[in-house]
């Protein structure tokens, strides 16, 4: 049996758009829309500094924005990286879905094309996000790079389904901190950071996103699903044969985070930090914020309690 | 039993750059080295218009240049995306592929790594590319983009197994000819355009990039050769599941070309087009010119003959 809708997302800090999304699906919006209206809120918000307007800047001071959109009906997709200046990238990845081919445009290309097509470019450098690579630039005496351990690198990523048991998935990012100019993750990466398909299921994933893209974590998380696995099984199972094949190969990966949601609108999540917090809702339950923790390995998602949410420091 | 090395590539233009990889694996050469020489050798020619010097430009009359490269061993992999000037994409992808990250680069801050870091760098633009630009530019009333289905679009793809049954992966293209400045085809695209897994296969893709991408057909092979098919029947397998599924959502594909290789050394391409042809070496056999043929869904793969190499017009 299929929810009507159900939405999942990615971090606390997408808390406030999936409830803007839970009424927009209630007062029978599209989950397309609802996605977007999730994503644009933590865009245009600026107390996150990990994604869209307030995003932290590369190694040159600019903020370079990535972001994602696929359709799991028809498996199309659009997608920018490395974007400057463009207030709401998840708009511009949604409209290239849309066209038959140029789907994923890239730096000066893409602006060109958002500037064109009437999108709203805005200077997305804040003065809080330059004083913090001031801050940064005094520190070092060799421009580096932020630890993937440790440093913001939070995309967020929704994956939608709706009424006809349809599914979405969209995703946005300014990258790491202090990236080289040019740095693409994997978010605006298809199979990456993001896939769906309406016969089986989406997926998303967060983290350093070099570590997700050398195991396209998204494509094969909906293919463990498509295979029959639930959303919850095909996370652990790929996340955990991922992290195996890096550790035979003498290899420590950054912080990964998936999400994935089925068809039937039953989600999953798995991680390989000691929390991953995100957001689900359907039609019977409002946007609830989840923990995702991993414990030697062991997987275990359970619903924010006070004492969580009193003690989380992050977005 | 493993083959002591095998090599495997796209198209007839790589012909004489996999003899180049043949001598150079003979001589106690690395598949890494042999891959790139192969690779080099296409994006150096100016007779082929689809890869490197040469290659024919954007809507802007710019030539840009999409490449990626995998390391099966620890699943390392570099790429750029839309880039100009470099002389040889392959490389730089390459020398990514070290790095702990900032693997894949885009547009100027791909370009201002490769000039920082020895690249050689030159204008990429042939009198022969402008003068198919200019004749374009005359026909069209607005400009538009190729025909998939009919203009160059052919990658040089190269997967290659060494004598420690390790597997390497390699790409490089200037993309659709009259492309939208910033479109980013499937060859930079790690599990689309190129992937491998030295404890399963590798795998690369050639043809409409945006039809690729949406199958992220690269990895999904590996993951049929992991599953224990052959790598002729992982192609299959994967280009015929893509396909029924694009026809199911009522879309039509562009060209699709696909090849794989075992850890074993041994291959497999399979096609959406009538002919493929395709280049294979192991140490048994000098680089050999096949054909892969599509008729009614059936995949034929043949060594080419005389007659086929007569009547053959393309790269």
């Amino acid at each position: 049996m299929s929810a009507k809708y159900a939405m999942i997302s990615t971090w606390k800090m997408s808390l406030a758009g999936m409830r803007k999304a839970k009424r927009l699906m209630e007062s029978g919006g599209s989950a397309r829309d609802a996605l977007a209206a999730a994503i644009t809120d933590v865009e245009d918000d600026p107390a996150f500094h990990s994604v869209g307007y307030s995003g932290l800047p590369n190694a040159r001071g600019e903020v370079e924005l990535d972001a994602g959109f696929m359709n799991g009906r028809d498996l199309s997709f659009g997608a920018v990286s490395g974007v400057k200046n463009i207030q709401n990238p998840i708009l511009v990845a949604r409209e290239l879905s849309g066209l038959a081919r140029s789907c994923f445009l890239t730096a000066a290309g893409a602006e060109s094309y958002a500037a064109a097509h009437g999108f709203a470019m805005r200077n997305m450098l804040t003065e809080d996000a330059l004083a913090a690579y001031r801050r940064e630039m005094a520190k070092q005496t060799a421009v580096r790079e932020a630890d993937p351990a440790a440093d913001a690198h939070d995309t967020v990523c929704v994956v939608a389904q709706d009424t006809d048991a349809e599914l979405y998935a969209g995703v946005s990012t300014s990258g790491l901190f202090m990236k080289h100019p040019g740095r693409v993750g994997d978010s605006p990466v298809i199979g990456s950071g993001f896939y769906c398909d309406s016969t089986a299921g989406g997926a998303a994933a967060t983290g350093f996103g070099e570590d997700v893209m050398r195991g396209c974590l998204s494509v094969r998380i909906v293919g463990r699903i498509a295979a029959g696995r639930s959303p919850q099984e095909a996370c652990e199972e790929v996340l955990e044969a991922h992290l195996a094949r890096l550790a035979d190969a003498g290899y420590t990966p950054g912080n990964i985070s998936v999400i994935a949601l089925g068809r039937d609108g039953r989600f999953g999540a798995a991680t390989n930090r000691a929390e991953f917090p995100f957001v689900v809702f359907d039609e019977a339950r409002e946007a609830t914020l989840m923990v995702c923790r991993s414990d030697g390995g062991r997987i275990r998602v359970e619903e924010a309690d006070a004492a969580w949410l009193e003690s989380y420091k992050g977005d």
